[in-house]
């Protein structure tokens, strides 16, 4: 079977298995641009995450080695409230953590090209820690990542060690981070839009899949911004002190003994 | 010039270049892995942090987007006492945020292959984020990076949201980090003085630099640990709802509008 073949193979496979997520579907928010990217015969989508603010119960070092060991005491894609945050460490017997987690994104790409097409889309809508990964058997994976994290030791041994204002104001903190996360979510879905209609333009990609074409054409309307993220990241390949924001599309090569 | 020429050229430059870092030198714990990767004809360093505790004042997004504009209050490379942080915390005028950022590397390599090496060291000695970038001219960077952080908010508009018991326990949890992070940097020495042992063995890279050979024959002494992180990063590859210790070797595209 020739790569492309195979590759609609994985993608029939992959979009007919259930969803092994602890949530079992698509998150809310991200629910379009996963339409939109599988309604493209380039693209598949293995793992989404629109965003999510985390409290973990666990060893502090455990969670960070196995976070699957960890118990979850709260999780929600949304804006956080205080008292849903008090009554879940009510529940803590460990070191509970706070964690904001950043959309994350992996979509399986027919070949090379596909994926650097929405590498760049990611790294201009503030994703720079995005990546191409391709396996052994030349799977090629573009993983979307971003730097916005946030994680918070809030208790020790079932011992919260925070007052409740402080709570308050982390959630604040956590809250503005996923409301920047959600523009910047939006920004990767217009990026990513007009690239593939300039691609498709271009002539390189004539076909598109009628699936997305509704989804496309109506999102088409919105207002694109301004895109972002490609002077910061070039600026920051010269940053000497830190690893975030390196803007990259990367391509995994598995050693021998992988 | 041909590509290792001009390989040569650029780490002739790069190394007589002036440490621009805000540290203007190598940390202690990384020379000699530093020294090891300089002595060889394949690889120099562009940049290196042995992993720091930090406290930056600043708005809170402000920092995630811009960190360079924040006011560093106090950055150590060792493990941190609470009275340092506390008097450093009087200086804080805006939003104080303690981070660990942990061990990062970014190796310049002479081809594909020799960043690989590089990588599965990384990889194997815990440093699941590591991935190799290569530019518009051709340049194979390998960027060492792990996901073992840390980023609490302890002011806000330079009031103090958080007690000395808080501080205390929040320094032991970074400093556990710390621990962990210097023992992740020792065994990814180890892992790299085999792996490049082993490739001279195999004869595909005979020629070795003087200047490597008394650490390399000394540290080789050293108990090298049994290399950690292989099936995790297998296993993480299935890791649906994280991007965490995704085990990669990349390489860059940069799209052309870079």
């Amino acid at each position: 079977m020739d790569r492309s073949g195979e590759f609609q193979k994985w993608k029939a496979q992959s979009l007919s298995k259930a969803d092994l997520s602890r949530k079992g579907s698509v998150d809310e928010d991200v629910v379009e641009l996963v339409r939109l990217l599988n309604g493209r015969e380039q693209f598949f989508t293995t793992s989404s995450c629109s965003g999510r603010i985390l409290l973990l119960d666990g060893g502090i070092d455990g969670c960070e080695i196995q976070k699957q060991n960890c118990s979850w005491l709260l999780v929600t894609h949304r804006l956080c409230a205080k008292d849903d945050v008090l009554s879940a460490l009510k529940k803590a017997r460990g070191d509970a953590v706070l964690k904001f987690e950043p959309f994350v994104l992996h979509v399986q790409c027919r070949q090379l090209q596909d994926a650097q097409v929405l590498h760049s889309a990611a790294v201009d809508s503030g994703f720079r820690n995005s990546g191409i990964t391709v396996g052994k058997r030349g799977k090629t994976m573009l993983a979307v990542r971003s730097t916005h994290g946030l994680e918070v030791p809030l208790s020790s041994e079932g011992r919260l060690m925070v007052t409740e204002e402080y709570i308050d104001f982390l959630l604040k903190v956590a809250n503005q981070k996923m409301e920047e996360n959600k523009k910047r979510v939006d920004r990767f879905y217009s990026c990513l839009q007009l690239a593939l209609e300039r691609e498709e333009a271009s002539g390189l990609r004539p076909e598109t899949n009628k699936m997305a074409r509704p989804v496309y054409t109506r999102r088409r309307k919105r207002k694109t911004e301004k895109t972002r993220g490609r002077r910061n990241s070039a600026e920051k390949q010269k940053d000497l002190g830190s690893d975030e924001d390196n803007a990259e599309i990367s391509l995994s090569f598995f050693p021998e003994n992988y």
